[in-house]
């Protein structure tokens, strides 16, 4: 029998030979095998679990049997007393010794270089590669023969342990090694940044470190905690932004900074205030210390990420819209932005990307990964504004368009925020032009029995973004609005819903004893003007992409989570797409930012994406206004929208004949749940009042 | 006539053709000529004054004439008007444009690398080479049309004005740069660290930056504060140490710590404050904001190191006195360390060398250089440790000895601190043994008329570090002490001043009404005991180079600078050497602290020797105990000392009769103001007491 073996490693499939009694973890470190370790193979971490492949490979002559192994050893029963049994036949891959050919699969969970699973399985997934990364090490004790200090000994013994060499070290640090070692008996864990510097230190085995991922909205700041070893999501969860008692909207934020010398550093106190909450609310809720936390990320709009970052961000308020920075803030320290996580936690913000397209925008780059594919690929993000992508492998186009709060219900008569007691879902029957309608926080329409005790507790309060414009299309479909927007009041004659508002024509959307919704010609301008800048500003992106259609469209956001997509196509926001093209990114913003917490690799591609990410600027794009007054029309004026008209009957073919002879062939993949009737609505009555301001 | 021009560089001997018109400075760069420019050539800053050298040059075969160069421009007389007329037929480099062949000299003070001078003429010239260096720039306004950021366009700016590539920006930057960049009208000065890192910005031109050098010893703290780009000292000046209210020495201060929880933080808090009164004093001097400080470098032993950088040096209390680091802390920020100089300043702290031999060291070093050259020197700084420091450009060894704070006038019966009254010289006549002394403030020996009214402001309070080495030395030379530095208790039948003190004897150095001033056998024995310590550290330094003799000897800080060498060596504190070889190195931790401000080839350098040097430790070496014994005799047991011999007559010889022999013979070179009798000094009477101590 040879005094070597034979190991193999799945799913690498690296394989040596190593003298017998050779410990698996050493065998794997030789190899360049990807098996964690923390504390460096002394049976206390856990980390580098490895499973016996029991069996015959041909492929590589080796019989590979348990008895190859050693048996399970002292070191591996007291692990498992103190955290519990290992998964069956699973063994400590520092304790199980080579006695002979075997086959090891290294299991995902131990793996360093594991992979993320983004969410959209197309895109290509990313790997955990963490910023900071602990290192367990043994420090030679100091003797007086031998003059060395403790810091050189510590780096020697990461140089021999873990073969990291020319580290740095803060002098925080230093500040409080001396006690650790001697606290630790010599036993300490180092925490080292981007294999570079080590930025804490504690007594003994110091087992899991976290980071977190925050996205600052001006409304909500949400953020993830999450586990830099494994990526995991311990926790996550939201504050509302408390800059609000500053302002409602961003501008009006901005407005308090120009008038109200320091309002800037009033508003970054209270979002960072905020922000601390946030950590120790996600910290408690994970059972770990809020020191823990050495790592963190931020995204936000531009003046967001400024107030974060402690910029006054009053050059955002006009033009030319001049950012600080384009840049990737990168390495500031934790104290320097007086957040309560561990104090030299390192804090990393995305790039911005424009004056009007933030760090936000890049994280939804991020994760989206427009930049990776062929396919031609448009994401929105709706907001106050909204920020639009374009692009793919080979360009990516960025802008922002003033749609203004409409999408938000703001500026809507009896328009409210996504709240229980919004309106969210709107049907009208083309026949009747009776509405039916369902309620956040309540499970059936409003025409199902048991619907009066079902929304007792909330009541009908108003109606939301997403509300709004499905009411607005709905409409559209029933013939009750034209391609024009305006309401048909001759319609009066067959449903009372129509009512005489001033000189204009509402809609009665929903009544009860305590209120009545009505959406109103003024709501439908609204919202008409909103969707017209969106679609303008995605015009101007396509024709400076010299395209006139996309693959794919990506909606971000709570806009994107909570609208149809259908009606937003019909209504004309979003250009023509085949329906199942069209989906929702969820908070691709705070994703964005948990990628770049788990990843170097990600850092550096997004920072090296928005530096050649094409800005334009609407508000200096000539063609811009051109495309809003187009786009003012529903769905458009002239743009065609033939995959929309092949799923769904328009009631208005907006250009020539040849639409409306498609119109009512063809096939009809996707039927809205009313079907549209088959009379052509009527054109508007005369109406001077609503003309004229259609006309302005 | 041809349309370029020959332009020949002084003193540089770069030579170059370019088209008429072409600026000087501008000439001076492509040559790669070190001419300085702040304001790159705006004739703002007046940094790149150049000389026309008139003549006929005929090794360039230039005549150079006043009229091929332009005459004075607008520029120059605009900046005389602010600035005061420049030196006769000086010019701006950036506004005196070529019309023709000229030799052009760079004066020094318009040079970037110009060369500090360091004390010692025979030791190479530092270049000043300083870590932060000012950039003007213009900085292209914002435009709507393309997106940029503030930070990008300030690197464009640097970058096509300044070459400086690939700049990264502290954050706080990018916090004030929005605000600078409008109020200097795009016109802004930055400060950039190590070429890599903008750390500084001011609206307009910012002329002048600062830099602090700072010696933090036990008793007082010391600083220079200096131009950063002259490296002139603007200001220099000293602080008591406040940590002398929780110990007087080092060992109390640890001591303190370790039964006080808290104390370590204490005394950090104590010397940073120190620190900073002393940084707004040397500004108010120099008349500068204190801001405008935006470098710092900081040294002193490994206690008063570690507590200004906030480690707790309680390891430095006891074996085996393990330092937390043996590196330079490198780009801390001065707001870490509550200091009040520019927030973004950085601080350097040299590297300290082992558990007793400090950062101040380490500066000793870096301004006395025994590292460059062949001869052997050996550097002693006394305090209640001496360092000692021997080598040359092959080898370095260092140790510390644990010499007691005799030498400072502590533990010695009428010892003092230097301060006005105390005795700081004797001189003792062989033949009728009566003293003169002189006193700290007062320029009359006592034997002189108008002495005591000249001495009456402050009186004769005790006696000094020097002066008691003097009255040693001087009693030893007239035998009223012997080899073993017994009192000779017989010498009262000659001399009233020998009186019995319990069961020893004292001498009586000086008396008036209100005070007597006496030397007692114990106050020798502590000088013994001090002088063997060092002497034995010298030794084992020696032996461990294999040396016999060394060819220098530099006495570095207060003790050095006030002690007479010739005594110093006759009580056998030091080596034999040539006496003109021995002298006083000033306060050479406080140069090597501004030379490591100025230079950062120079902190490589001492970074790098340290590194290097062998360090020796006096306390678990066999051999220190037998030296300390045989270097309690004066000078010696058993060294022979022959240059001493050569110079002065010594009364004892130590051994055998070859240098009895000698001592009446060869050259005198040096004499003492006391001529030594020729009688031998008997040896003492049989004293049980005195001479039982002696044995013991």
């Amino acid at each position: 029998m040879s005094n070597e073996a034979l190991i193999v490693f799945n799913p690498s499939g690296r394989r040596g030979r190593f003298p017998l009694g050779t410990p698996v973890l050493q065998a794997a470190r030789a190899l360049g095998v990807d098996l964690d370790s923390v504390c460096g193979g002394r049976g206390m971490c856990g980390r580098c679990q490895v499973d016996l492949c029991e069996g015959h490979f041909a492929k590589h002559g080796i019989h590979s049997v348990a008895g190859n192994l050693n048996a399970k050893t002292e070191t591996e029963y007291a692990w498992e007393l103190r955290r519990g049994p290992l998964v069956d036949g699973r063994r400590l891959g520092c304790s199980a010794l080579l006695q002979g050919d075997v086959v090891i699969d290294v299991p995902p969970g131990s793996q360093v270089h594991r992979q993320i699973v983004r969410k959209r399985a197309e895109v290509v997934d990313i790997e955990l590669d963490p910023m900071v990364r602990l290192y367990f090490v043994e420090v030679q004790e100091p003797d007086m023969y031998l003059a060395s200090s403790d810091l050189r000994r510590l780096k020697e013994a990461l140089t021999y342990e873990w073969h990291l060499g020319d580290l740095k070290s803060d002098v925080r640090v230093v500040q409080h090694l001396q006690a650790a070692l001697r606290q630790g008996h010599w036993q300490v864990t180092t925490a080292v940044h981007n294999d570079e510097r080590i930025i804490g230190v504690w007594a003994g085995l110091q087992e899991k470190i976290y980071g977190m991922a925050v996205d600052v909205g001006s409304t909500t700041i949400a953020a993830h905690l999450c586990d830099l070893q494994t990526g995991e999501v311990m926790a996550s969860g939201g504050r509302m932004n408390p800059q609000i008692r500053f302002g409602e909207d961003l501008m009006s934020r901005v407005s308090y900074i120009m008038m109200n010398p320091g309002g800037d550093e009033a508003m970054t106190a209270a979002v960072r205030e905020a922000v601390n909450g946030l950590a120790e609310d996600l910290a408690a809720e994970a059972g770990i210390g809020v020191h823990a936390i050495i790592e963190a990320t931020f995204v936000g709009n531009p003046i967001m990420q400024s107030l974060v970052f402690g910029i006054n961000p009053v050059e955002l308020g006009g033009a030319p819209f001049a950012l600080a920075t384009d840049e990737a803030i990168d390495g500031v320290w934790a104290t320097e932005l007086d957040l309560v996580i561990h104090p030299n936690a390192r804090v990393y913000g995305l790039p911005c990307i424009a004056g009007h397209v933030g760090a936000d925008t890049a994280a939804v780059i991020l994760s989206e990964t427009p930049y990776l594919g062929e396919e031609l690929m448009l994401i929105v993000d709706v907001g106050t504004n909204a920020e639009i992508v374009l692009g793919n492998r080979h360009r990516l186009l960025a802008a922002s368009s003033p749609t203004g709060p409409a999408f938000e219900g703001a500026q809507i008569t009896c328009g409210q925020r996504a709240a229980a007691g919004a309106i969210e879902r709107v049907r009208v029957d083309p026949h009747t032009l009776e509405p039916r309608v369902k309620v956040i926080g309540c499970d059936r329409w409003s025409n199902e029995d048991e619907f009066a005790e079902a929304v007792a507790a909330t009541g009908v309060t108003g109606i939301c973004g997403s509300g709004i414009i499905e009411a607005v299309a709905e409409l559209f479909l029933a013939g009750v609005i034209s391609h024009d927007g305006v309401i048909n009041g001759s319609l009066t004659r067959r449903t009372p819903r129509i009512v005489a508002e001033g000189r204009t024509w509402s809609y009665v959307l929903y009544q009860d004893d305590e209120r009545t919704v009505r959406v109103t010609q003024n709501d439908i301008r609204a919202i008409q003007l909103a969707k017209g800048a969106l679609y303008a500003g995605i015009k101007l992106l396509m024709e400076a992409f010299g395209t006139g259609h996309v693959d794919r469209i990506r909606l971000a956001g709570a806009f994107g989570a909570h609208i149809d997509v259908r009606y937003a196509m019909i209504l004309g926001m979003i250009p023509d797409c085949e329906f199942d093209h069209v989906t929702a990114a969820g908070n691709a913003a705070g994703t964005g930012a948990r990628i770049a917490l788990l990843s170097r690799k990600a850092r550096a591609e997004i920072e090296e994406v928005v530096r050649r990410v094409e800005k334009l600027e609407t508000a200096t794009e000539a063609r811009f206004q051109e495309h809003f007054v187009a786009a003012m029309a529903i769905p458009h004026k002239s743009d065609p929208f033939p995959r929309l008209r092949e799923a769904v009957d328009l009631p208005v073919a907006p250009v020539g004949g040849q639409d409306r002879a498609r119109r009512s062939g063809g096939s009809r993949r996707v039927r809205l749940v009313a079907q549209p009737g088959n009379e052509e609505p009527r054109p508007p009555d005369a109406e001077p009042e609503a003309r004229s301001e259609g006309d302005a």
